[in-house]
């Protein structure tokens, strides 16, 4: 789903959740929402009081979502600006099972920070590393925004069994880059990769720059980087599809970049290499 | 350059011979060769009578590109079939500089088996690592075919101040995907990739199947995945472009991935995280 949002929490909240339920008619298992979808994109300036929209979790917005999961029978991605402590948030997708608990949680591991993506002011870079998130479905590779551009994160949720990666995003500068980043990451690592970007126009609350056109064109392709579902660029959308674990399986046969790699021969932790 | 090759590698010589010269009327600095130019592919069977076309380098063929180099005044890739040692053999490409000195030497490190591509019987892994190989043009991160695929072999060499990335590729089930690949290690690393592919059709000597038909797009990209040059899927082809360095370093500071790479939380050096 990719959805344009406004300014009232409450109101984007209840069309959220009639998308969902949208999906859940169109036969939907798994449902990924947008990153930070309850509100504008709130890091175009840096403003103290923005961390008034976060929230703790378990808090309420775990409680909404979970209970529609719950109603549904739908594993739901979330992404939530959290609130762990006075003074320490994190920018957090929640993955909720079809009962409605939380199967687990990913803190957004790598934050931009650029000219109204001020992400640096108000997240602090996750710590629960690269994890994939067991569900009744399979296992989920979640990733957000920044993190989709590493090939080092794809990687390690794949060594760690993900069998499809999900990502939440925001921000670009080309759309090209973003999706051949991310159909990348679907070859290398024989994953499907779901990726739902925000859609629709958001001004500038500072008034400083001419506020953010998101680009939308969310996308879900297969393990060999097809592009099997696109949305547009300006509309809120559904899109649906078949997700084959059985077909991943037969493209690691054939591409078995895993049985190569040269573990040896990386030293991928060190910042350069000078 | 892509060029279509025969059984005869003293034809084969000349010919690329002539079409490097025709690089250098064009104006060009430094000329990419496809994987394993000399020959026809000849990993579509194995057969050791095969290894009668490897060489030490240095050897005939280094003497031979050198000397074109020297000629020339320009950078050259070659990629030869290494006879290390008795029994001992490498797919290595060669960089010679603007002099005919051989600027430094690249073993393929990641080496495919699949039907009619049976490199494994021909080709021991590389042990010299990802090194970039420093020229008169800049730092020339080299990988060939199989390599091209990993996102940690681009990365590697990034992290080591390559400036460009040089691919030498035959080996291919897709092409888009293959693309989409190359375009990622532009776009991951900032960097241009000049990728070479192989053109035309090979048969398989065994008559086991029914040959190999390569399919040449060889292409240049830019430091944001942007296609700056790309050939046809068929005929031998020259091309040609310009490579901006400073247009990488603005992409870098455009796109700073480096700065946010989460170092202490990638683990990839293991074969898997069971």
């Amino acid at each position: 789903m990719q959805t344009a949002v406004s300014e009232d929490i409450e109101t984007n909240k209840s069309i959220l959740a009639e998308q969902i339920r949208n999906c859940k008619k169109k036969g939907a298992e798994l449902v990924v929402l947008q990153e930070l979808h309850n509100y504008l994109y709130f890091c175009q300036t840096e403003d103290v009081s923005a961390f008034d929209l976060a929230e703790s979790i378990p808090g309420p917005s775990t409680d909404f979502y979970g209970a529609l999961a719950r109603e549904l029978g739908i594993v739901l991605v979330c992404s939530l600006f959290e609130k762990r402590a006075m003074g320490l948030y994190h920018n957090t997708a929640v993955v909720f099972e079809k009962d409605g608990s939380i199967a687990g949680k990913y803190r957004k591991m790598h934050i931009p920070d650029d000219p109204a993506y001020y992400e640096k002011f108000y997240f602090t870079p996750g710590d629960l590393g690269f994890k994939p998130i067991d569900t009744s479905l399979g296992k989920l590779g979640v990733l957000v925004c920044w993190d989709q551009w590493y090939p080092e994160a794809a990687r390690m949720m794949a060594l760690q069994g993900a069998e499809s990666s999900d990502n939440e995003n925001e921000k670009k500068r080309q759309q090209e880059a973003w999706t051949i980043s991310q159909r990348a990451h679907a070859i290398a690592n024989g994953l499907p990769v779901i990726s739902v970007n925000r859609v629709g126009f958001e001004a500038d609350p500072s008034g400083q720059t001419m506020g953010i056109r998101f680009w939308g064109h969310s996308f879900i392709a297969g393990p060999q980087g097809e592009i099997l579902a696109l949305a547009s660029s300006s509309e809120s959308e559904i899109l649906i599809t078949d997700i084959n674990l059985t077909h991943s399986e037969s493209v690691r046969r054939w591409w078995p970049f895993l049985r190569d790699r040269r573990i040896d021969a990386y030293d991928l932790s060190k910042r350069f290499i000078d």
